[in-house]
């Protein structure tokens, strides 16, 4: 085995396994009901006799629990493998690192393509309006279940960072910190335009039959222009023109409105690739819940943080035009004027949205230091108050 | 009769009509030969003797040759009436204004909702590949046809504005100015991008039919995704900010993925609405048009600026996100080096792209003035090399 591949063997957390809980019942916002629901999970190291070491990781949009380390018999790593493991950013000798698969989603939690034990087939449109604080509180029960009391932090980049915000409102006493990550306390009509396209996209297909789709075809092609859409609001224009610049693709000359240029190649890849493992109804249900979240539900962001003693790390990147800076900065000012002792980074990347979960190096080092100084101040003094 | 009404009579070019023209062919820069090529266009003010006072006014995707006034009988003003008119920056008291329709388009020019005479249907996928220099070609023989030796200036923003780079690269003896607005010498990727997912949208639809829906329901669907992507590419995240805000609409609360805020009711409504007036195919091969322009063909833009007498009036706005400054920056700049007599100048707008449509005072005032200079220094030296 030569040094490197050690090295990278000794760096990940291996092969990790997908849990699943089911609760009984889970109260939503909209007034209804959902049972059961079950949430899948995955976890990383070990939690610690104080139970005081534990860190959930919350993920965007299409994003899934496994965040770390590879399946039994695949080679695809978790979507954020690079920050966490051995000595990563989320360093999993130190911490226990919990990743669950958003309520409403398709990869093991409960969502549209679930099955209504009322009927017996899939929910598809009967699945209720779920909020980001539904999915919260979902996950709120998963760690009520784990046992464990108060969480050393929570992190999430763009809807990730929509949970941890909901987190730090409305359950400010079960975490010691809060790492919102290129993400906004609210919408804005731009974003929820962007959403509606997509939406729009798969509704016109007309294989999506109002969500009744699960025994039949699939809305492919409305879902693949709605995730090719998304894929150019993740990245930025610099980054495209240096990835793709006008590259064309060599092509046969006499075929029409075919992909001409690398930067169509890659969109229509993305947005085929995506069919494959992603629930047209589930993006309705998520950028409907991303769209309708508003951190602090009309009030002013600072009103509904007073008091709130959780330490609060909020980065951003300055290519992101998708969740941009200046979203950012309203949080950490809310913060400040609420009393919350809050630090604010702006990476300065090309990447745009994507610098999430790409800017590895930077994101290392700010979030291992942050980690550090809220688990030291704890195991210190001893006090969940801090 | 109000003073308000009878000003707003008096600045108007009034009742115009659409005239039209029909050339035996035209060679096309792929190689293959349109025969025949009809434009569709309007004229307003008068051809002065000399025919020194002409202008060509060249509009953007999904504009058409009726730039100014109204048509008998109807409300709707031209695209830029505001512009064109007496007393306007267009003055037509002073110059002789022309627009026409796009070759490939679907206002009374041909395009593939045309009829191919070789078989008596619509061209549909069987018209032929164009470009932004095919669309000024067919421009030039309107021109030639009209008797105008040489424009006093072409203008245009947007797709507009690469017609006039084109008319300035290929045709530098048959203008004496150049006025792009909010454009480019050619598109970035994440230009390229957002045209594709268009496309995309368009040929997801069933009724698309490989462009074979002249005789059956349309690829409404389709089409109006792929505009509201553009409307939301067309604003700003400040103007939508101060149209809609969060603004929510009031809706049955039963009704899942309905049109909940404002923002998402005005795309639907945008996008229903251009179903009505445009053809999707038009659209696929006007935006392909778009994607493959190059003003200096791989060359550099300096080079191929070399020794060209023609001044150059260069306009972008801050916030146009679709086509940034810096691209304006870098025409500029290669006409600056080039020995091009240019001016550039950046409105502070908060419209986005639409600025160049609704940044009416400013522009007047840029353009007019401008106008002046080369008009009046054509009078006054007589020269046709200024």
């Amino acid at each position: 085995m030569t040094e490197e591949r050690r090295e990278s063997r000794e760096n990940s957390v291996g092969v990790a396994q997908t849990q699943y809980v089911t609760f009984d019942s889970l109260p939503l916002e909209s007034g209804e009901k959902l049972a059961p629901v079950t949430l899948a999970y995955e976890t990383y190291g070990v939690l610690n006799e104080k139970k005081s070491n534990a860190i959930l990781i919350l993920h965007a949009l299409s994003g899934d629990a496994h965040v770390a380390g590879v399946h039994e018999g695949q080679n695809n790593t978790g979507w954020w493998d690079a920050m966490v493991g051995p000595g990563k950013a989320f360093d999993t000798n130190k911490y226990y690192v919990i990743c669950s698969n958003v309520l409403g989603g398709c990869k093991g939690s409960t969502g549209p393509s679930s099955v209504n034990p009322k009927t017996g087939k899939p929910y598809a449109l009967d699945f209720p309006v779920i909020t980001i604080n539904d999915m919260v509180n979902a996950e709120k029960q998963l760690i009520d279940y784990l046992g464990i009391e108060k969480l050393l932090t929570v992190v999430g980049g763009s809807m990730g960072g929509m949970q941890v915000l909901s987190w730090l409102v409305r359950y400010p006493q079960r975490i010691r910190s809060a790492i919102p990550i290129a993400t906004a306390a609210r919408h804005s009509p731009q974003q929820i335009a962007f959403d509606e396209v997509g939406r729009q996209a798969i509704m016109a297909d007309p294989y999506w039959k109002s969500g009744n789709y699960y025994d039949g075809p699939l809305p492919a092609k409305g879902l693949a222009v709605a995730r090719m859409i998304g894929h150019i609001t993740f990245m930025s224009d610099v980054s495209m023109t240096e990835k793709f610049g006008r590259q064309k693709k060599n092509n046969a000359q006499n075929v029409k409105f075919t992909a001409d240029f690398e930067v169509e190649g890659y969109l229509r890849y993305r947005g085929d690739n995506f069919v494959k493992r992603f629930d047209a109804n589930s993006y309705l249900y998520i950028t409907k819940a991303i769209d309708n979240f508003d951190a602090s539900n009309g009030m002013s962001l600072q009103e509904v943080l007073e008091g709130i003693k959780a330490k609060v790390l909020v980065i951003a990147f300055k290519s992101d035009w998708l969740y941009p800076a200046y979203q950012s900065k309203e949080i950490v000012k809310a913060c400040k004027l609420s009393g919350i002792e809050a630090t604010y980074c702006e990476v300065d990347s090309t990447y745009g949205h994507d610098a999430f979960l790409l800017e590895v190096e930077e994101e290392t080092h700010l979030i291992s230091h942050f980690l550090k100084k809220v688990f030291y101040e704890y195991e210190v003094t001893g006090s969940y108050d801090i």
